[in-house]
């Protein structure tokens, strides 16, 4: 386990730990696969794939929601209401998951919007949908009503300390495999997924953080200083579509984060059929960030160095693969 | 390495071990993902599976071509002419990346019935392709009249030495990264890759043969005491569709495989759609009869034991497997 003197930061190494001792039997350990760069054309000794999205529920997200989950089941604050969530992507479809195995109710609020595809899987996973309003922030709000009203337990997609330490356990679980490497690449949307690494990694590896131009939190929060809302557009309109880094998140990027950079929508695309094609990866837009940044040069690992690519999420229609 | 005191095996563990040597720079070191039992439903200590889907030209075909390609060029026998081989399966893909890898001209015999698809991977490998004939048998034919003329070299999808002792470079890797399992599930076509895994594991295991009622190869072997030819029909029409266990395959299947089974395609259908469902593996059919035949309970291991799964291949068109 790392040590951070810094007691102000709002997820810790030690959290993390707690998180990986209590999901252990819900999770995958998932494989890390370690490549030499030659298979990626770059000049550096390995590239190692973390390959999350053979995860439980098809994403990270998982990590987060069970220790969310089974915190509050440990302070006996599961309540017979259950748990609600405002989400239509992988957060939603985690948060089922994790609601299903433990036997706990869950309900998903999307808009209207939302695609029949994604509706169609909360269902199979047991979920009670609520389908409302033209936008994700009328689903949200109507999510966040009926938690008043219920009593429910809310699960956020990214911005609760439980879904950050959550998210640290990749990193933890990467460590204890293999080593930390010296360069770690990361997709963003909310902010969890990198936070959780950030913690974990605590400065000890660069870490890199990769946004879509069509939502990028962290770069409008590293500008102004703070977190702040921006426009959300393009692909990131399917997914890592935030508006806003998570306040959790913050501190953690701010301290431990290298580098963020923005991938344009084209080369993301262009990673992902990579990854298809050449190495049978069936992932989503946002698990192919990381490896669009390596292949452009945004990051140079030195020769010696190992390179760890986060590959996040699978939930994505096969067919779109097709050639 | 094993040992056998057997030197009338047509393949041996030493030459496996060759192999791995030989084809280091060409291979990728494939993750083996070590699950609880409990993962798949079974009680058993471990699921482990070999993703060797994930090989480079997406199938484990890989592993027997480079090797033939290597062996041929240390002996200085890789001709002008190149490689030839009468294949529109994972067999022809493989050889023509390797052929492409080394520099060598690759032509590639299809019948008429071949889809334009599988025509369009290997065009794009750098394969010359000839078109001709209404089945398999007429473009063998065609392609052996070739190699007389021309002294190509003539790569077979599954009956040639190197051919052999490169797919057994899986149980190989497999081992010394944890150790032999205690079961092993594999499928078969011609036999390649299961006599390959048998000539390594020679007894220290248990090797299981799961052959789809359409190719049932090693079953009429076993039931008439030498190889003969089957009839090919229903999913082994596009793939494991070899008329006949291999020559080289039948005597080390003979000596080494501890059971051989069929698999009906309903079941190999339904465990290819619980990969990409549950563990968001994008196989092709015939990399699902392990986890068909295990949830299946043909093979049932004991409690303590572990179980390995060979995940052969992942030539598919991703759209088959939309919802």
């Amino acid at each position: 386990m790392p040590e951070t003197d810094d007691s102000t930061l709002p997820v810790t190494a030690a959290d993390i730990e707690a998180a990986a001792a209590r999901t252990a039997g819900d999770l995958r350990r998932t494989p890390l696969w370690r490549l030499p760069g030659a298979a990626f054309g770059v000049d550096c000794a390995e590239v190692w794939l973390k390959l999350e999205q053979l995860q439980r529920s098809g994403s990270f997200k998982a990590r987060g929601m069970f220790n969310r989950l089974r915190s509050a089941q440990r302070d006996g604050q599961l309540p017979a209401a259950g748990v609600v969530i405002a989400s239509g992507g992988n957060a939603g479809i985690a948060a089922a998951t994790a609601a299903h195995a433990l036997g706990v109710r869950c309900e998903v609020f999307l808009p209207e919007v939302s695609s029949p595809a994604k509706r169609a899987a909360l269902a199979a996973l047991g979920a009670e949908l609520v389908v409302t309003g033209a936008a994700y922030a009328d689903a949200l709000a109507a999510c966040l009503a009926r938690q008043q009203a219920t009593g429910a337990l809310l699960m956020h997609a990214y911005d609760q300390p439980e879904v950050v330490a959550g998210a640290g356990t990749l990193a933890r679980e990467v460590e204890r495999e293999a080593g930390l490497p010296e360069q770690v690449l990361v997709s963003v949307g909310g902010g969890g997924l990198i936070a959780g690494i950030a913690a974990w990694v605590a400065g000890r590896a660069q870490v890199h953080a990769l946004e879509p131009p069509g939502s990028p939190t962290l770069h409008a929060a590293l500008a102004a200083g703070e977190p702040v809302d921006v426009e959300v557009g393009g692909l990131a309109a399917d997914a890592l579509g935030a508006r806003r880094i998570g306040g959790i998140a913050w501190p953690l990027c701010r301290r431990f984060v290298t580098t963020a950079q923005l991938v344009d929508d084209a080369a993301i695309l262009a990673a992902q059929r990579r990854l298809w094609n050449d190495f049978r990866l069936a992932v989503e837009p946002a698990a192919a960030l990381p490896l669009a940044a390596l292949a452009a040069g945004l990051v140079r690992p030195a020769r010696h160095e190992r390179v760890l690519l986060v590959v996040c999420g699978a939930n994505l229609d096969p067919a779109t693969l097709s050639a």
